[in-house]
């Protein structure tokens, strides 16, 4: 078994249409909802029997984006200020031998629709819209959960957040509904770690909407919000 | 992305030469150490730097005996009796549309050897020997440890184990080494819980050794102890 297909059983639909500014890892962001919508062949309610009495659960997902033929030993983990290299392995870095994701997320509701089939609904998300989902595992709380594990050097910014500025006129224009999520993204910094430059305007899109905003000190500035 | 194609980035070296008795979940035999041997492709220090500092590591690997091209919607897992079927995507039945495998395993040592590159140590695996791994990540305590989930069905034989009978002339047959391993392997009940005939002989191989066994009530006898 030196290789093996998987076959994509579901995507993710979520408000991000883009890589940039996606939480680093799921679970960050609890207003995050998204929806995993099977593919046909897989839309059978009996696959999910009993899903509804766990709370939490895997995705094992494909980095559709970020494939590469090539990978190389060591990344730079924006959150190590991008200029410390580590093992591929010692981190989740998008650019690895198996493009492969792993994120934990908590079930929200199950919905039997008549157009989709069943339809999960998630919170805490960090997958951009259309990534490929290859397969969902109930959390087993009893041996996935170690409190107790070392952090590492993964562990050494999860505190971190920006302060958020948004002056009251932009966030009018966000919609209510999704307001909170928005602006629990910005606060976990989409910026790559190693640009520090304040002057810089950087462009995020979340559910329709594009934010503009810079970074100084330790505050988000938000300059700009309109339609995507 | 209808389909992506998985690399073998290294093989786990076990005492488990067949599935028959491997733990049903990793991390309940904390005492089962097993190594990580990666291909000659991957056998490269820079891709582990930095993994000393986690004490858990994720394994994404493949049921290399369990694949079969058709699947079905809902599996009997064992430990509810065999007699109620759940749906795959809330078990981890090995019997699944992408046959994938998920192991949170303590990593106790990073060895570099000449002959192997480097080579990972690791305890509370439940991988048969010669199982594929597609992937390793560290594990991130702030975002995958979530003690509150809910169990569901998994959990509710997490505390299940057997008395194990195991006359001394036997024991004595056990190297040390393996004594308190394959004993709380025992304690797990190897048996598919469907099976309740106290009288039949089932035979399981563990480090080199085969040990015939038969279980009545709450209570595993040894009978034998052999080479395997």
């Amino acid at each position: 078994m030196d290789s093996y297909t998987l076959k994509t059983i579901a995507h993710i639909h979520s408000n991000f249409p883009e890589k940039f500014g996606i939480p680093r890892q799921s679970g960050l962001v609890e207003e995050l909802h998204a929806d995993i919508i099977f593919e046909p062949e897989f839309r059978n309610p009996d696959t999910l029997r009993g899903l509804e009495d766990y709370s939490h659960i895997w995705l094992i997902w494909g980095f559709s984006e970020s494939i590469r033929e090539d990978w190389s030993p060591t990344v730079r983990p924006p959150r190590l200020g991008g200029n410390r290299r580590m093992g591929v392995f010692s981190t989740r870095s998008p650019f690895r031998p198996n493009a492969l994701g792993l994120s934990c997320v908590r079930l929200t509701g199950i919905e039997i629709t008549s157009e989709l089939g069943p339809v999960l609904h998630v919170s805490g998300a960090d997958l951009m819209h259309g990534t490929p989902i290859f397969d969902i595992k109930p959390y087993l709380p009893f041996v996935d959960s170690h409190p107790e594990a070392s952090e590492g050097f993964g562990g050494s910014f999860k505190d971190y957040i920006l302060k958020v500025d948004c002056p009251q006129k932009w966030l009018e224009l966000i919609p209510e509904c999704h307001k909170s999520a928005l602006l629990a993204v910005l606060a976990q910094d989409p910026r790559p770690s190693y640009q520090h430059d304040p002057d810089r305007i950087y462009g995020m899109k979340y559910a329709g909407i594009e934010v503009k905003f810079h970074v100084n000190g330790n505050t988000l500035y938000v300059d700009k919000i309109e339609p995507a």
